[in-house]
């Protein structure tokens, strides 16, 4: 019986799970799709997405969190987070996951504890806590996490560069901006065996060497390349 | 410190919280509109209101819940329903409490634990513990709860009578319906001391009298009447 459960659990997970984690401007986009792009040359599923939103039903929540003209409470802006991360597992994450993928996702846990808890909760204990509850509960943590870190004005002089419109959380202040660089901070020192600090102020080419070769190193490790 | 720690409780706090729960053609509105009308009329202030939605943001998310294209993974429209309700304790029921009204809500927590523990989750255990630590973890119970009980076939014939657009909820099917019932009457064996069960097969203005009394008497004891 014991065997049989590993077998179990080797089957509903068989993929790996990277996300890309960091504040605006730190190319999260840019080297999401050239890692995709690297691992798929390598003749691996990849299954590349982002949050808020990856699915139908996600996006909708996404429009409304970060578009939206109804501003919502703290922890209720916490808890659409939430729910569009729980339909992005079900119906995008996991399965893709199952069926031995690599998902390479812009955004994740992090985002919220950084954005939410110290962006906009400004880090007091009680959010964090809630959070740390909400996230506790949805579960499903990356096998492997990228913090793509830049100085805050690397960072607002590529955003300046942007076309299109600013959502609710590019808008924000300077102030918002070093607590959310702050909230990764943290997540960061409190969980090095699945983050990786990647120095993201340098070029688009040496950032993306360096993510790709860390990923073939632990997929290589699982077994997975 | 202690008496002071008491003072701000009672100020935090000083309305009184009343949901009216029940299945599709249980005439919740209709009670709830005569409900308010008769404590109005006594004097009281009155927050009449309804979930899910009842404040800006919430309303949208109850569009995209009720009528929305992009059907959400069990898990996920559970999170938004609890969403929506943090946002309506935020904007609207906590700050109406505090300033000492009486809210009455159509639809509240026993809802969630109906509709998608026992309708839409068939009362399956993994189930019920996430919508339990969910509502453990969004708190603020009413203080008082009236299921409007109707055998199904009464309600169906209500709910035939009704004209607009039906929604994911009410389309659904019989079993389901018998369900969402079940569901109630858990809830309703479990937590006596704040839930009534009121017979809704009787006459409209036999379950406003019904109401109204009980309500009287509670806040009467309160000291709110």
């Amino acid at each position: 019986m014991h065997y049989l459960g590993w077998v179990m659990v080797l089957h509903t997970k068989n993929g790996f799970f990277i996300s890309l984690e960091g504040g605006e401007g730190a190319g999260k986009s840019t080297q999401l799709r050239h890692l995709s792009e690297a691992l798929k040359a390598d003749g691996l599923s990849v299954c590349q997405t982002r949050e808020p939103g990856g699915t139908p039903g996600a996006e909708a929540l996404r429009r409304q969190l970060l578009f939206g003209e109804e501003a919502l409470s703290w922890k209720a802006e916490v808890m659409t987070h939430m729910a569009a991360r729980c339909d992005h597992l079900d119906h995008q994450i996991l399965p893709a996951l199952a069926a031995g993928h690599v998902v390479v996702c812009d955004r994740f846990h992090d985002s919220t504890w950084a954005y939410q808890g110290y962006g906009i909760g400004c880090g007091e204990a009680d959010k964090l806590s809630f959070i740390r509850s909400l996230r506790q509960l949805v579960g499903h943590e990356p096998d492997l996490t990228f913090w793509l870190d830049v100085p805050l004005e690397v960072a607002q002089h590529r955003v300046a560069q942007r076309q299109g419109p600013t959502d609710r959380y590019e808008g924000q202040a300077e102030a918002f901006h070093q607590r959310v660089r702050e909230g990764f901070s943290q997540a960061y020192q409190q969980q090095t065996d699945r983050m990786i600090r990647v120095d993201a102020a340098r070029s688009e080419e040496e950032v993306h060497h360096a993510l790709y070769e860390l990923v073939k190193e632990r997929l290589s490790a699982r077994g997975l390349l």
